[in-house]
């Protein structure tokens, strides 16, 4: 074992040796790219590499703009040696032929960007970089097709073969909680006393996804409390003078909380295996849990009721349950997929709705967003694959019989108000 | 730095389960592979991946030779979608044009190795896959085409900013010390006494670079003597009855083998910034060190001398050490190159030819292939950018005066020779 | 977690250290001795201790029964002063009174043996010096009052609490694994491949006690075979070509062989606990395990069987099964305790002697002391400390009803033959 | 190094279980101690420790009080045995003699402690019990005894050799790194912002001693601050807006801050080689660095200005610092050593008085205890046998040129006083 654990120490030791600034020489950008694209030299390769880097994080916006221009208009494929390479391959389908096609079909910033990833440390560096070119590319739509190159690279890189699965607790480093408190998207933690409640009492877990070469910083994680039957409201999970459940009481994992780390990771999917490898990590350790569910916001709930004039509805506890219910089974968006983003998520990963509750989320975003309403989604290990499958090719949403009774319900209020107002019309 | 040695531990764990066999279930290679190429559940892509594994490693290797035929074949590009897309893309060069030009110019090959990647353990699987078509590709050349595909990937895969340089010592768990035992190519590790000695003394060291995905995998790895003073030959470094240097006291560290592990990784260079990360890493750590040479073989030697029928020289240890010198500094072959490939690896790496000696290397293998002759190659860190300029783009040797001086005594004497044959001619 | 790994990783590099040679200065040993335990500054007795270790282990055997004789002489407790103290105490009994009678009823041994302990890595080689007195003290009974001592100090160090139960697989070290080799004492380990054998199959395991300051030091370790049913013989456990059983199949855990390693912690008692610890483990990580049975020698057999004149009874397989439980069953020694000392240990330790078996080791080892026949003692959880009490207080010792049964045949047999030969006389 | 890393991560898994706890049987207190000192199986014993143990946890303070009685009366020597056995041993000088002496001559208090420790996670709980304990003896001198008792054993269990010296670092655990904020006793690190301030920057470093029976627990730590000078005041070293010092062009490092932990181990000597094996460690890995000091306060300063009468000469700084250093230099108390506690503490450690500052420290504390003066202590390597020699031997206290100077002026400034009053008077 220790092999491993020194490889990963020696990761920290380059983090050190990453700060170590590299002398800037007075090339052009444009010089010392090309010079790098055409290094022979592994390590006059990574001089140059570190240089890129260094020069870019040292860039104004606009500097950083040109920098890209210059990859999409300098480096970009060049369609003619492509069609001439591909009909000498066509003739003639050897490896030479297949290489040289290979070479022109790829764009040489796909090989920059490759290069650029040889020095310590650079793998963070490029998901910052591309995290400003999203930026960018939402004003200059020109640049989208960079961060197409970026996207392919990053999901050969960040392959979920390569990623770790790890607990986070009361016992992690500092430097990586400090990142869980920065990151934190769902229910805000607001400093080390509520991060200690998240982490350290017995009946709280945490895990999360690392990539090896960026190994002090987390890229999702999720958050569990362990619980005897299952919570309907994020209130009672979070509560700071709740009494401990002895984990070996439990019968519930909760996972109350779900967050992205690295924007420069945008739609790169690897957080789709992570609930389900927890439940089955869970599992192992805890025999004795039954159900594994989230608690999870409906971020587009409240939007969607306004927009179809229902919102009184959100009023009445039982009426927003239900309405909720026909929003998740009911509202469509895109492709027939859920309107709801969570939902879509989680139905993608094979859960199914399992309830809704009021009342369930009463800090100011919980009501903005979600009227107050939360619901479970429940991963059964036994069932997910067949709810994937008709999920993803005949877009069925699977739910517990009471949600969509609720649904139902939700629907048939719709009908008799409308039909009502026709009446009064 | 816990979680980064709790990632490894994690990585370890994941060996366990990687061998928990999949069931196979009756779809036929080409659907399973059709379905995973198709799969949008992480999940199941998963098992579906884990089952093309399993089945290739149970295969015949005719059956493997059919499923790689397939993957030339059926996962191709397709030249003709490729066309409209490229026009399509010059026409309009929007994202999606691009993104659509990216699909087709990329062969569904790529993408079904990236997906194969996904499972636990798979990147050591592929890579043993390459090996495989590697072998039947020097049959077939039809399938060298996607040996092409195979590198790109690794070449991304294995990035120099993934892999970890770590010290290999009789610390080191058995199963990793197992393999440095199996790969040592140059001389030969028969037994666990011998590596002993090669590893516990306090005068000997040893570093491997390791991928975080193949955790108990050296890639490549150097074995190191601390000595005073510079050695002339392999048996006084690997004597079994030698006494100790303590390290304090040593001023010279022999890079004296270097073995690459992976068949399957051939033609990813990583091993080029090797040495010179170790020679940092022991200038850091033991201050006195001064050299730091290489104890090398000269593989070509022995042929080449036969082929220029000079082999007679060999038999006088001067003549010898003349001779190999103007084979390093003179004889060339492709883009003119070194002959020798272990001169090409340390001169690409921008060490110079420091000395040469002969009855270095007395064992069978020694004396057949390099006339035992051995030649110290030395890494000068302030030199090494430098030479590897002069050597990659004018071709220049660099050697020091000594063996310059070697090399010019071998060429008068065959002058002398030849002037004298022709006289008796 | 991490603050643990770093901290044992210190205690490695300190290993480094510990053989840093401390200048040798010329004051007489009893200079030293006596200079150390005046010493008050904690820097300079350090320097001290490691220079009184380092002089021991230069020592000829004759020297070093010189050291120990001092020990005895110079460094005992003065009765004269211990009185005067005792009759200040009891007269009053204040602190001040306490701690001069606690000083001089303890020998100032105790207090050098503290001392020496200071510097890194002096436990071991206490440990080893221990191991020297009590070779000495066989011949020199003057000398087991200082052994004693070790023996105190000892106790304290390596407390129960203290120690740490691992596992050994073939990730371990290699430094650690060539211990396992050399320690091995019942079924003996040749070479690495047959420790290969004992440790990389997924049906073997290995445990190890260790003391965080002995951390490269196994101190006693038990070897386990998973297997489906009890098996009857070593023969069929260590069998070179037997197929793997799956740990998730195997319904039993077998402990083959366990091992004192430290000749020097002779009589301190820490491998009671290491059994049940292990149970305790594998129930929790293989909950399939259903029985938890020794697989264990009688070394004391044979030679009893002689000692009765029974020894023909061996050469019938039923026979000598029945005559073994009549030896574990009824032959007693000191304190009605029974006879064999593998027995006195499971015994004491709470298992139960579970079935008998012949033909059951067929090494050299095997026939001669325990006839060829092994046993089984069973630990079961619930009943541990039930049967230890019966044990230790009515030195009852449990069976099952088979062996009792055996052990009834064997005395029968006996009476018969006794009852004939009468006739016969 | 794989085995030591398990080992401890080991350590952390018993801490889970060590909280499970152990149902309570109605065995009186005082039979269950009986019973547990009359043992034989240790599997029972850890049960009864166990108990003992989370029994203590339960009381009262009285009840405690009454644990401790116990103690005292019940399980003291008996004077009457004592002296039998010692007449014994004199006459006839025989292990057995000796061992029953020893025995006697013992309280059964300490075995008592010594089986309550085999428990998992005992030491700590002991050594809160002895702070329990310290306070009460403070009020019941009878107590003190007891203390003498566990103070002897603690000196055994914390011996020097078992101790293991770790960086603290923004890495660290957070469960390591809470600790730190509650046990620094010199400069108050208010919350976490403070703590990264103290450990993230480059120039700061931090060190712990750690048992590997307490692995969560630091016993000592010292903060570090890596500067280029000597630095003349703490607001210098701590403010918040500095700019960093890159280690590698720092000269000195400023021991500013040294904190003991636990209160249950008062006298208990193991700081002492704290900062020389910090300046080693500093030393190897910087070796850039010339001056190790300290930046220390006087906490006996201002008290001991007022009981001379002569607070005055605090108002001006240059009189602050002569009468300072006149403090340090001239005042003594028990056995001619200096006044003031941490003077005693780094020349007991054999560093010398380097240099003193007034408006040194501002904060409440260190002006009313200091009256902002403070002091370095310099550590020089070759130097701290001499220093502590003289300074065991003769109470001579080492200081510079310039401290001597100052204090020479103070006492000038005294004479010229006094003479000017008795010409006055």
């Amino acid at each position: 074992m220790s092999i491993l654990a020194d490889l990963m120490n020696s990761l920290i030791d380059r983090n050190y040796l990453r700060f170590s600034t590299v002398e800037l020489d007075n090339r052009s950008l444009e010089d010392l790219i090309g010079d790098l694209l055409s290094a022979r030299g592994e390590v006059s390769g990574m001089k140059m590499a570190h240089q890129v880097l260094d020069r870019y994080e040292g860039f104004t916006p606009d500097e950083k703009k040109s920098f890209f221009k210059l990859l999409r208009s300098r480096l970009d494929i060049d369609p003619k040696l492509v069609r001439q390479a591909l009909d000498d391959y066509e003739a003639h389908p050897s490896k030479a032929h297949y290489a040289a096609f290979a070479a022109t079909a790829e764009p040489k910033r796909q090989e920059l960007i490759r290069r650029l990833n040889q020095t310590d440390g650079a793998t963070h560096r490029l998901v910052k970089m591309r995290a400003d070119l999203q930026k960018m590319a939402r004003q200059e739509s020109d640049l989208e097709v960079i961060d197409k190159d970026f996207k392919h690279l990053f999901e050969s890189w960040f392959n979920r073969g390569f990623l770790v699965l790890r607990p986070i607790s009361w016992q992690s480093p500092a430097n990586i909680l400090e990142k869980i408190i920065a990151y934190e998207a769902v229910h805000a933690i607001n400093n080390w006393d509520e991060l200690r409640r998240r982490l350290a009492p017995a009946d709280r877990r945490c895990f999360a996804f690392f990539h090896p070469a960026m190994a002090d910083e987390p890229l999702i994680f999720v958050e569990v409390a362990l619980t005897k039957g299952i919570p309907s409201s994020i209130q009672s999970v979070l509560e700071s003078d709740r009494s401990e459940t002895p984990p070996k009481q439990a019968d519930t994992a909760v996972f109350y909380s779900i967050s992205n780390c690295q924007a420069g990771l945008a739609g790169i999917s690897f957080g789709n295996s992570l609930i389900k490898q927890v439940v089955t990590d869970l599992s192992r350790s805890l025999p004795n849990l039954k159900n594994f569910v989230t608690l999870s916001p409906l971020p587009g709930f409240r939007k969607w009721a306004k927009s179809c004039d229902r919102e009184e509805e959100l009023l009445v506890s039982e009426q927003a349950r239900a309405l909720a219910a026909e929003y998740l089974l009911l509202a469509k968006g895109t492709g027939f997929l859920p309107l709801d983003p969570v939902a879509r998520f989680h139905l993608g990963n094979g859960a199914l709705i399992e309830a809704i509750h009021s009342q369930a989320d009463l800090s100011d975003n919980g009501v903005a967003q979600s009227g107050s309403v939360m619901v479970n989604y429940l991963y059964d290990l036994g069932r997910l694959t067949a709810n994937v499958e008709k999920y993803s090719s005949l877009q069925e949403v699977t739910a517990s019989t009471s949600v969509k009774t609720l649904a139902r319900q939700a629907q048939k209020r719709l009908e008799t108000q409308t039909s009502r107002k026709s009446i009064h019309a």
